[in-house]
């Protein structure tokens, strides 16, 4: 059984994809009054047909529609398996392509982090879970080096220690024992984990296996971003949150972030001025998550922040 | 009768505010849904009761709610006004207190700048009228100074010289004359215009005269707030896009936005990137109030971008 | 004896401020120059006499001149003291007005933290000394609450705790123990300290107390600034790292940031995301205080980034 | 003769970059010492020798050393003239490698522009140099198309019409007709302007021709960047100004900055909105050369702001 977070006032979050057409907020928010579902917020995107204009792209006949709806739990008279089992049969009326999912805030979501030897994303999100700023349960810290597991025993969180062979050498066995110790958590954050994940594992965590890269994406895929971004010379160095999926670095954006940098920076100094930004990027990026505030589509997210 | 502006898709903006209860967006949703309207952007805003925790706010029984939805014309079998009309009898149910108004984005709305000496608001605002980059008619430019006409000529838009009364002398006769020429537009954009509006001024043109002040509101009101944030010694400078009421530079926030500075930057330094700021944020609030964007509360704005 | 750091490359930085005229730069590049010096940076900044303009300030005959040059430790044939002793001699030709410092990187510098119960900024500075971002060695953290005790001593830094009366009640006896426990280390840290330091506790740290006020100042001075900046309706939000004096937030500022803000936010989204900009605002200051960046010249400072 | 403006206070600006070694300060602060010289603005940068770990990258032996020096005009008993002379054997003490520049602000530096049809940068910088932002004379503004026409010469500014061929024909003759229009300007600012340079511009206008880019480099290259932008789903999207040479787009970068974007911005609205950012970046590059801050090392810039 999931913990419950008493301190919050509980609510259920709605999300909902599908192909636009006429009345879809009227069918949704009608279904919501007749409950007498007190809604907190609500945000709707439309997506309008064929507005894509990158080479190759077939015009669609039709656009794609997006919303997020937040209800006071305390203003229906059923429980949430009941409003999902409501639910379906309006969605079940918007196409057999509506993709939908209704959350509980009162259920705190799961997360593992994965980690390498970089300690700066993950004391930063330990430090904001100790301060009760993100709504999450933290089961497991793994890491491929032993370097961070004081820090993380010393928050109360287990830590697991996976040896991954070096360069050449197969790492089927060190990712499946990563794999069992993961589990099926709501989320998989990868804070600043230096291994490629195997394609399977994309697929199996596929919208919610979520990355930082240390640069503005797309420019400087791959790596040692910063040591790139020294050689171009640019003005700005930055850092973004994506989905992970089979292609490096090439998965759906959350969230983008930059600073200044100049002549005076060395690449050591972007290195540590980067840091600030993929903490912020990356926080940023999995409270969204957690909060069911992202709703993946093609390769592009909608954020309803 | 207004301009219609063929280039651009035509649709309707409709924008209500009103005390919150259950159903609102259901009755909405579902009077647009029973007209066959497409809805191509829908942003709602809950402002929860009791909220603002400032001294002395008696706090309120109920939230407040806010709404804009733009909807294509051509998705309705009937005109703007039979829109209007039909949309009353909806606005009647949601209660007496409840403000509304539907525009119609094929009729451009219309602006009277007032400006002083200073150019480069001015200039901006032509540079985007010329662009096209901003839905709007100027009707007319009024200035206290003869200096910026030749330029606002050069566009082809009518420039009125009004003469101002030096500091002590009363200037009711010039206001008078300004009142005149300014006639009833859409609104009044305060381009940097150095007078202090009187009250009845500040009345009659309540949530349509838009004012830049450049300094990030609340600090420092008043005169020279470059001078004021130079000798504070702040790192950041900004402006604010406010609408006028008649206590100075306190009316609602429609926008601010910043730039760095440091040791560096001398005041006259601070006057001239200011002005950056200043362009940027009084052109954004101009675009958000011409595209209804904008929804005032009490002191507040909601800005629904 | 201080901890010497030997992973970095050792350096001596030279801050130096005084009434300005001709051939200041000469005669230090020359003395530095002599000594075969070798210079890593050098940075330069010459106050015009007279610039401000703000009421009652007595417009001086001269400028100022600040300076701050960083040394190649190796590139001297001697040591440290000796460069004191002999640029001692340099800064007399330049007046008796003259301030200056030369301190070495090789010589950790010494913080004190003071703490309350908001846990953000103290677990953002541990995990920066944690991960080596910070160039200074804690001695201690000091709170007024045992809250933050735990994760203090996880990473292996004394903690104590100072019981402070209630409102009212005298708090001699409380900053007399604080002072006692804090000594004499290179700077203090007032991370979310929530009481106010007495008059004497600021004369005797003035120049090395530095604290992190949640409001983009001079806005919103005093107690519950998100709640100030709520009701008032900004659109941006910000955090101010400034030395303290005797005037409640009024010291010389050191840095500032913003962060956007909406209609949507809360009160309570406002204190959550300003920790972000109060964690980077106060780490940034810091840092060039411990780098020597920061001069400070009446109520303003030189940062020399 | 250049004109001189005799509003502002007059200053030499003496820029060098050099084979980096120990006392170079001392020598060129010493010469401006002995010769009066009064130090308005003084910069300094080392780039330490192999700091850069590009991938190819031959490891140069020695550093490199940069200054910017501002002097008052009347400060010093000879003229700039003399100033040159003077300081030509300084900069042979430097080295055969030594790159050096002397320029007065009471020569006013003289712009052409080229543009086609986007009007936005062209009507910001017209403002700016109507509003005296800039310190420049624009000599000309050279259009492939007419449309631009009347707003350049309403602002008294003779503008040239230069008939391009069609896709797949030689502009040989028309870039011959644009080179000698343009003839021999300290900058030739392409605001826009829609057509490839051909390599011998390219060389000829080395360091003094600046391109704004509308992505932030180097995401985008080439055409139709909000497009490729719009279609990766980035959160930020930015503009580059870079000085031009033959390699497309990818000159030294001199300014970059970016604004958010996010799933409600149609291609439209990125085109629309990142003309902010094009006209603040260009703008902002454009001081820069004006005011010899930016120094130009391999594909790289030292910008002293």
């Amino acid at each position: 059984m999931p913990a419950v977070d008493p301190s919050a006032e509980r609510r259920y979050v709605l999300t909902l994809s599908c192909p636009d057409t006429t009345g879809i907020v009227a069918r949704i928010a009608g279904f919501l009054a007749e409950a007498g579902g007190w809604i907190v917020e609500a945000a709707y995107h439309s997506e309008e047909p064929g507005h894509s204009e990158e080479p190759g792209h077939s015009d669609p006949a039709t656009g794609w529609f997006f919303t997020r709806q937040v209800v006071r739990a305390d203003s229906l008279s059923f429980d949430v398996d009941e409003l999902r089992a409501r639910f379906a049969a309006v969605a079940a009326d918007l196409g057999g392509e509506a993709t939908w999912k209704v959350t509980d805030t009162g259920e705190l979501k799961r997360a593992v982090l994965l980690v390498s030897r970089e300690p700066h994303c993950l004391h930063d999100l330990l430090g904001r879970v100790a301060a009760r700023e993100l709504p999450v349960r933290l089961d497991a810290v793994v890491g491929n080096h032993e370097t961070l597991g004081d820090i993380v025993r010393a928050h109360g969180v287990p830590f697991h220690h996976v040896r991954f062979p070096g360069p050449g050498e197969p790492k089927d066995i060190a990712f499946d024992e990563l794999r069992g110790i993961v589990g099926d958590p709501d989320v998989v954050v990868l804070a600043r984990f230096m291994q490629i994940l195997p394609a399977e594992l994309c697929r199996e965590w596929y919208g919610r296996a979520l990355n930082i890269h240390h640069s503005f994406l797309p420019s400087f895929i791959g790596a040692r971003p910063y040591h790139q971004a020294h050689a171009r010379g640019v003005k700005l160095i930055g850092a973004t949150c994506h989905y992970v999926t089979e292609n490096l670095d090439a998965g759906p954006i959350i969230e983008q972030d930059v600073i200044r940098v100049d002549h005076g920076d060395t690449t050591a100094d972007m290195v540590r001025r980067g840091r600030d930004i993929e903490r912020m990027v990356l926080s940023r990026g999995l409270r969204w998550h957690l909060e069911d505030r992202i709703l993946v589509h093609g390769n592009k997210t909608v954020v309803f922040r």
